[in-house]
């Protein structure tokens, strides 16, 4: 199971699985040709990585990186991963996260956070799996919120 | 009570702050001198911008601001929001956080994006009054959790 790293070429490909994305869980989204154009954008600025995994492809994980505060390394965040419905269960999220995980320590993170929906249990099992924690301080401490709000 | 935008001689200040702040809460945390250098370091930059509030200073929120994905504005994270113990009760973390949605809407920021923990009820209070949730899709939908790896 071949991962790459997406090149401005794949802005297309990109925007049409984020696009499958939305619309598969309801939620507005912009058309293909305007997530393309912003894909193609972001590809080519400094603070974003997307892989691709398998032939079509069938899934991408979006990893934002960006200067830490508390550390002269970056820290990471996933900010979208996504599998084809039709390719599920083949592992492609696994090999997406493990290839994610090393792109991130190979570009110098220390960190990475990722934002799940509560009743997301497929996806939390996966990070959990790979050891991520909803919890401060490791696995021992508080449970920690996203809090969000439209500006 | 007046906000200011931290400028690149503040950063001793803002690290005795952060320093402060990291003590307080037992987390480990670098020198100040450190922490000076690398705030000296993000302030100048573009992607950070630090407030803050009263006369020693007595607080500051820590805004990080990148390209959103979905749409062609940014997207604000608050990084760090500090009041000094002596002063608090007396709205000064309100005061930050309505300057620093001001500021995040001036530069064209369309969400912001708060990391909490479960107990901290003061800080969850004061978001939760300006209309951060942390249900996803507004109030109405899930939980959102953070989740975290050291790499």
């Amino acid at each position: 199971m071949s991962v790459r790293r997406a090149v401005a070429d794949d802005a297309g490909v990109v925007a049409q699985l984020l696009y499958d994305f939305n619309q598969e869980f309801n939620e507005s989204t912009p058309p293909v040709a305007e997530l393309a154009t912003r894909i193609a954008y972001l590809l080519g600025g400094k603070d974003t990585m997307i892989l691709l995994v398998g032939d079509n492809p069938d899934g991408l994980a979006v990893l934002r990186f960006r200067d830490a505060i508390w550390t002269a390394n970056l820290e990471c965040y996933l900010a979208e991963l996504y599998v084809t419905p039709t390719r599920r269960g083949n592992g492609l999220g696994r090999t997406l996260m493990e290839a994610a995980l090393e792109e991130a320590r190979a570009r110098g993170a220390a960190t990475m956070e990722i934002g799940v929906d509560e009743p997301d249990l497929i996806a939390r099992r996966l990070y959990e799996s790979l050891g991520f924690s909803n919890r401060a301080s490791g696995h021992d401490g508080p449970l920690m919120y996203v809090y969000e709000l439209d500006l």
